[in-house]
């Protein structure tokens, strides 16, 4: 969800809505995870101009319906049978087997090369780096911030908030990320965007901050301990950095849920931010050398060679 | 495929050939997994006695068939539009939509108790939880280190050693992990173990420690990049916090390979631990309390709850 910048204000009249991939033209292939069962498609749709990106994910088994899915409505073809084991292919009812379809269009080119690229490379980003690279690049890029000034605006997504808090200085409103179908604990993924602006990023953090970093967190984790009926210490909750967009925003997640989002050098747990602010000083993640990765073709990562 | 002992020898027999699942009763699930789309249950076949347990994978998706699935044959309904993202249910043909199946009859229950699930916990550890709680912990388990000891003193393994650096206080010896299968480099797996004996975890680790962290980091990157020829840009090493044993080691992997135990929660990049010992004083671990995910049948756990 980022580097759409002068395309959205275009797009945004562009009302898509499709009813199936009919004329849906496939380019490439993006990227792929077998692991995950997702796919990341660069194509065209048909009568629109420019590259659309697809992006289709499987969803996961639910123990609601689990019942339905074994039963007679299964066809089941043997491939192998060996002592105790035997191995399927089974035909699950479409109904009890949904994908979940994101359509991207237009997709930028930025978008496209990020989702393209081969190599990954772990940066260290010293606070000068920051001052000297980063932080321009970031102020060039406000434009593409219009989709989330429209959910903060009531302007769109307003049926699918969770929450919100209205409050200007600690308030946020809490709503599922896409990735999440909504039905399932095991992936239970939202996300809490803060109605204040000027904070980009966790470089961005200072001990002010606390109030809104420990609001967000312990009443993010209440309501969807209670709506969803999950303990709050089998909730994780971290940020980004670098983040796919720069208004400040956090991740609550199953504990259980392994996203890869959540691995060191991508996610900083907020209990830790809250302890470093407090605990090591208000400038900490100012002074602080912060290491991510980036991707070959990535716009970021060609500042930090063209500057080495 | 084990613990089915004498049981499977009476069941080799068992001539099943399902065709689909009309009957099955479902008892309990015992593991699941949203990111995968994998679920283990635990059930009754008709007419069959005792439990089996089906394990449904759903498919990834191919390159091949890719343009068969984004055709008019994948109905869509629309969920969500906002800027230049839509998000549709898509229902797939069957036929281009398969689940692997599997169904293990007899199931032992030795192998129901191995998948039975077990819930995953947060747990914040203060600087009091560890003198308390872990500490303790720690000292009882010391015996289980006989293993590593005789790494160190060439008694076994010696045949795996990559690098070895003999200096008591800052060498160690590199080796691959076990679930390395030591020739492709997307899951290139390695663990650097000191050869110093008294650091047992992050915990204990203060300024005097750099070298050996710096050492540890910077030889044992060069090493794998000239050995496996990986860019020393594209090495990721981190510590774990809980470790599954005591004695100070550090994991180096391929920055591509998302393997869950680099989450944040469980992961330290080392980079982070020497800034942070380096500019936020020496006893930045002894301080701060530490975040991890403890599973409800780990003895640590217990102790955990016994003192709160």
């Amino acid at each position: 969800r980022k580097d759409s910048a002068k395309m959205s204000e275009e797009a945004s009249s562009v009302d898509l809505q499709l009813e199936s991939f009919e004329g849906f033209r496939v380019q490439c292939t993006l990227k792929e995870n077998a692991q995950q069962k997702i796919i990341f498609v660069q194509g065209e749709l048909p009568d629109r101009a420019g590259p659309a990106v697809v992006i289709l994910e499987k969803s996961p088994f639910s123990q609601e319906t689990i019942q339905n899915v074994l039963s007679g409505t299964t066809a089941l073809k043997l491939s192998m049978q060996n002592d105790i084991y035997g191995q399927y292919e089974a035909s699950i009812d479409p109904s009890l087997n949904r994908t979940q379809a994101t359509v991207i269009y237009p997709a930028s080119e930025d978008l496209i090369a990020k989702l393209g690229s081969k190599e990954t490379n772990l940066v260290r980003e010293t606070p000068q780096d920051y001052e000297l690279i980063t932080k321009p690049f970031i102020e060039e890029k406000s434009l593409s911030l219009q989709w989330i000034h429209n959910i903060l605006d009531h302007k769109a997504e307003q049926e699918r908030i969770v929450y919100e808090d209205p409050d200007p200085d600690v308030g946020f409103i809490l709503l599922p990320d896409l990735k999440w179908d909504r039905h399932h604990q095991e992936n239970l993924y939202l996300l809490g965007v803060c109605h204040t602006r000027g904070i980009a990023s966790l470089r961005d953090l200072r001990a002010t901050h606390v109030p809104l970093l420990k609001n967000m967190m312990s009443k993010g984790k209440e309501v969807i301990s209670e709506k969803y009926g999950i303990p709050t210490c089998q909730i994780k909750t971290y940020v980004h950095y670098q983040p796919s967009y720069y208004h400040f925003h956090m991740h609550y997640l199953h504990v259980k849920f392994e996203h890869p989002g959540g691995l060191v050098g991508k996610a900083h747990l907020v209990e830790d931010i809250v302890d470093n602010l407090e605990c090591f000083g208000s400038t900490y993640y100012k002074e602080r050398t912060l290491t991510f990765t980036l991707r070959d073709n990535e716009k970021l990562w060609r500042r930090f060679q063209e500057n080495q």
